[in-house]
């Protein structure tokens, strides 16, 4: 199988041994404690579960600015997007400026319980100058519009650094017991199926026509043994389906539609950044993390709005150097269903063009599935479908 | 470009110099003649378009059971089908008995012109003994109810070998002026292109929705920069629908369903052997010799009736050794409308069964094309459907 990025094995930060977390919980409760952002926290849950081997902790600035920079960490190793810890003044009690260890509370949890301990190696102060070069770096803007800056433009100018010991992954084990995975439980997996070519899917959406034919498309050309859905299961813009609805749609997409045994459906907790290409370069290393050989990089990947173009997140893996990455990119143009051929074809597949491609915008769609009516099926599977129909009228 | 077969640059038997061409045409007038079957003839139509490279001629007994047995010619180079000019005794006169070189008159068009000269290495008398060992170990049978069998059995126990030197294409330029291709000629043309990965799919009907997809998958699974589909344009069993409709009919469907400049058309002078897994062999080793570097084969490649299973075509490829060809395979499974999936599909790439598939018996679709009514969607392209209801229309 592929090896994890940067690493023999997967360094997954959440402690594992029951005694030795029981021991660090007891110690959390005597340490100084802040909360966190969520993004803080969902990089904290993807550290625990492998996902970001080999990080063992939150950036420092120095750190965070080479990899904004030249997408390196300061010991070389390839890493596209700053993982950090930022916190706002209020927050940073004189108590945690004085610590060396300190407990990290979960935002995202009712009553805020400690979701890591952190060695505290460093706390700096990010002058606006070094946060916004950072996220011109990363978003390729800095504008508060965008849907992912904030996280890192509104939350403080202090910036904790410093490894972890992770105590549990948040909500999501609770809230998605049937596709939260590990990294490391998504290799284990990998490894029984006995998979050697894996092609892993991104999705924050459920799956339509189109998708399900991507996920295909890349199947055969990448010769896979398996296909890894594998979701988005933190925060979404307001207005995205929620990941539970969508979950259901997948699930019934895939055993209706692929063959058994060659989809494996896995979910993992993490905010969506909408930072277009480093975004995508992110999502293909932690693809590696979880084993998977191949990943496909479709149209406008995390994109958002007009930040990106169409083939910028696809582009980038041909600027990165040839050793940055093991995993091996698909990348997928539009698919959709052309009325000529009577069927979903990716664009460039076809002698068509964009009159004779189906489609019907999001708005549409959102209008036709509130109104009690099925996706037509040049869209959806009509098990999707239903799927979708029943929570738009629910939430209608 | 992939090498041709045994050779670093292709052998074709056509003499190309006008003016040598004259004189051998001047010289076969002197010649003792004899008018040679019409496999032998389709033959020296493939030995001088470059597609059985590296051969010379005809092969003596000697070779042909070597090859027949081994599948290797008496230099050891791999070769899967005996090439021979067996001719009865009616046919041989003591002039030819008593010459060194003779003229081959061409079978298929009227008048008999001459085809080949040829040096009289040897005239040997096959035993049916002889014949019918290379019979069984090249169509697995020697029921003479095969349809390629008699080419073998039926032609007498004469067998003439010797290198040749060829005159012209038979009818094969006249009638298929657009389509008939040397093996020189398309090694050309794909170089013009540019490609370099290309899939060849070998055909003697026009083709459906399952051909088109299967044409598509393949080129998608080896990631080829084009298809050719190379129609074979020589004899084929009876009821078989003739070339030119074939031709039209699989014009119209790339035209109207492949993106442009992505398929090349072309077909080759040979006659159906029916021989199954040899004969796919056969197939790929001059695929090789026209520049493709895949060659497809589907289920029942080349069959006929049960007389080989319907993956036969295919094992004999994992049987060979590794070094025998160049040329790389791709192994299709059945396509065709599946009910549920409402797409085109290879079988075992979606969750359904044979009950799901929608197929209709060749018989069938000739009874509903002769009533002058359209194929359905599932089976048939509505451009290729016509072209095919005219036919049978017009012979109904």
């Amino acid at each position: 199988m592929i090896k994890p990025h940067g690493a023999e094995t997967l360094t997954p930060l959440y402690v594992s041994d029951d005694a030795e977390r029981a021991g660090l919980i007891k110690e959390a409760e005597q340490l100084p404690s802040i909360t966190v952002s969520s993004g803080a926290a969902a990089s904290a849950v993807m550290l625990a579960s492998g996902y970001f081997t080999p990080l063992t902790g939150y950036m420092n600035i120095s750190e965070a600015i080479s990899v904004a920079n030249d997408m390196k960490l300061l010991n070389g190793l390839f890493w596209p997007v700053p993982i950090m810890n930022i916190v706002s003044e209020d927050q940073l009690t004189n108590e945690v400026r004085s610590a060396d260890r300190i407990a990290l509370l979960d935002p995202n949890v009712e009553g805020n319980p400690v979701i890591a301990v952190m060695d505290l190696s460093a706390i700096e102060t990010i002058s606006s100058a070094q946060i916004n070069h950072i996220i011109e770096k990363t978003f390729g803007t800095t504008d508060s519009e965008h849907p992912g800056v904030p996280a890192f433009s509104d939350v403080g100018d202090n910036v904790l650094s410093g490894p972890i010991q992770v105590l549990n992954y948040s909500y999501f084990p609770e809230d998605f017991p049937d596709t939260f995975r590990t990294a490391v439980e998504i290799r284990a997996d990998i490894a029984e199926r006995g998979w050697e070519k894996v092609v892993a899917f991104q999705t924050r959406n459920p799956m339509h026509r189109a998708h399900e034919e991507l996920c295909k498309i890349a199947q055969k050309e990448v010769n896979a043994d398996g296909v890894l859905i594998h979701m988005l299961l933190g925060k979404l813009k307001p207005g995205d389906i929620p990941a539970a609805v969508r979950d259901a749609a997948i699930r019934a997409m895939v055993q209706h539609y692929f063959p058994e045994n060659t989809v494996s459906i896995t979910g993992y907790g993490f905010d969506m950044l909408y930072a277009g290409p480093r975004e995508a370069l992110l999502h293909a290393v932690f693809r590696q993390n979880c084993g998977a050989s191949h990943f496909i990089v479709g149209r406008d990947h995390a994109g958002a709005g007009d930040y990106y173009g169409p083939f910028d997140a696809q582009e980038i893996f041909d600027e990165i150097s040839e050793d940055a990455l093991e995993i091996e990119i698909f990348k997928g143009n539009w698919t959709m269903w052309c009325k000529k051929c009577n069927e979903i074809v990716m664009m460039g597949d076809c002698p068509h063009g964009q009159d004779d491609y189906f489609t019907i915008s999001g708005t549409k769609q959102r209008e036709i599935l509130a109104a009690g009516e099925p996706l037509p099926p040049e869209i959806a599977r009509p098990e999707v479908a239903e799927i979708l129909m029943e929570y738009y009228q629910s939430v209608a």
